[in-house]
């Protein structure tokens, strides 16, 4: 079987690798330069972490307008802008406010494009580890352009999953699936950025994430990882309004779909 | 009040600073080859962290026999080698091998040192950042050079609390810490490096850490940095036969004392 080229998304893929850098670099220098912003603005971390935040999703609105004016843009900033080519792309600026505004490493930039609700292209970049993890639909899925294919012998048992949890949800919901999880053998971290534990999903890191709650910008574009690397992800209801909605998120390697499935509930 | 240097524990610091970034780097080579390791040693990814942990902490104990033969040393993997000179090393050579034999940044070398019971120099050395956490006794903690020192307005409700846990606990106490600190207005990560996130909340990335079970070389550098760096932490029983069990840990900001204090039932 020859696999066709599909040279819209292509051109899109490429687009999504050079802008996620280009927008993580300037978050870094936010990053970097955090304290001294907040005693200049007088303004409390989370204000700089907003206006970083509004800066590098602006950014990436104007790259996607610059080569391709038809698409479609939802960014967590600035809501929906519908397109007329077909693709939408789906930004989380910075995912993983939380780590950034207190000077931990592990946030990044999500890029995902979705076609007819698919994510298509799937583009996160870890500035502070400069680690860019990509895929498109068909072409695999890469980080720092090394290949990435699940191994099926991982298992909740001897792997770590990947947990998340926000305010629409309530704690007792939360320590439930830590315990579920912890009985069923498992073991878990939570970085404090969704969109970069999915993306360790992917990369083999995590044997799974599981969180009850997310937005399309928190996810699309992990989901598309983990797909190319072979793993299996619970569908997202990204076609719509459920686009804007939030939904629960699981992705994992094929080894722990029914553990992970049963945990959550799914 | 002036105070007196004390040239034993200031020669020991710098020893303990040189020897954390040796180990470091020694430990980040087999972090970097681990995959390759794996293949040609036909192990698994635990036994190449296991004789990483082992050769660091052989390169940390020949430094300290070097330079004060007649200090004792406690180390995770090796135990404890009585000393004759009051003073006992106290090392964890990679802390966080699960993130390390996954792939993940988030590991140290972590070596405190007592002196009658009491940690007077603690050092964290973080690779994958390249990040030196450094305290002793009266001279203050610091993160590469630059002084640290805690904010007393952080509380667990305006910043992140990072927990552990362990097989010594059940599921069931670790949900309950889940849902008990979600419940107060907290939030949490957890990253997988227990002296890691010690060496966060002496750096006030988090407001806190709790785990109510860890061994003493997980912690001691831990408490040393937070205590330099105005925080507060639970006594640890490290004198005689209690530095080889485990305790409860928590060390905190000032203002997150009361609330984790009532979280951890301690």
């Amino acid at each position: 079987m020859t696999i066709q080229p599909n040279l819209e998304i292509e051109a899109r893929f490429a687009l999504a690798k050079t802008a996620a850098q280009e927008a993580g670099a300037l978050a870094y220098r936010y990053f970097q330069q955090r304290e001294t912003l907040v005693i200049e603005t007088k303004h409390d971390p989370q204000d700089v972490v907003s206006i970083a935040d509004r800066e590098v999703e602006q950014l990436l609105r104007a790259r996607f307008a610059q080569t391709f004016p038809g698409d479609g843009v939802l960014g967590e900033e600035y809501g929906l802008e519908e397109g007329t080519s077909g693709f939408t792309w789906v930004v989380d600026p910075i995912d993983g406010t939380s780590p950034f505004v207190n000077g931990m490493p592990n946030w990044c930039v999500s890029i995902a494009l979705l076609q007819a609700g698919r994510p298509v292209v799937g583009v996160i970049y870890a500035p502070c580890h400069n680690e860019l993890y990509a895929a498109a639909d068909g072409l695999g899925a890469s980080l720092n352009d090394r290949n990435l294919s699940l191994d099926p012998a991982r298992t909740i048992r001897n792997a770590v999953t990947g947990i998340g949890a926000n305010n629409y949800v309530t704690p007792a919901l939360v320590a439930g699936i830590v315990e579920r999880l912890l009985e069923a053998g498992g073991n878990f971290i939570r970085n404090g950025s969704g969109a970069l534990m999915l993306a360790y999903v992917a990369a083999g890191r995590l044997v799974g994430y599981y969180e009850p709650y997310m937005h399309a910008w928190d996810c699309l574009a992990g989901y598309c990882l983990v797909n190319e690397a072979g793993g299996w992800c619970h569908p997202f209801p990204s076609q719509g309004a459920g686009l804007v909605k939030g939904a629960p998120v699981l992705a994992c390697a094929p080894g722990a779909v029914e553990d992970l499935r049963q945990i959550a509930g799914i």
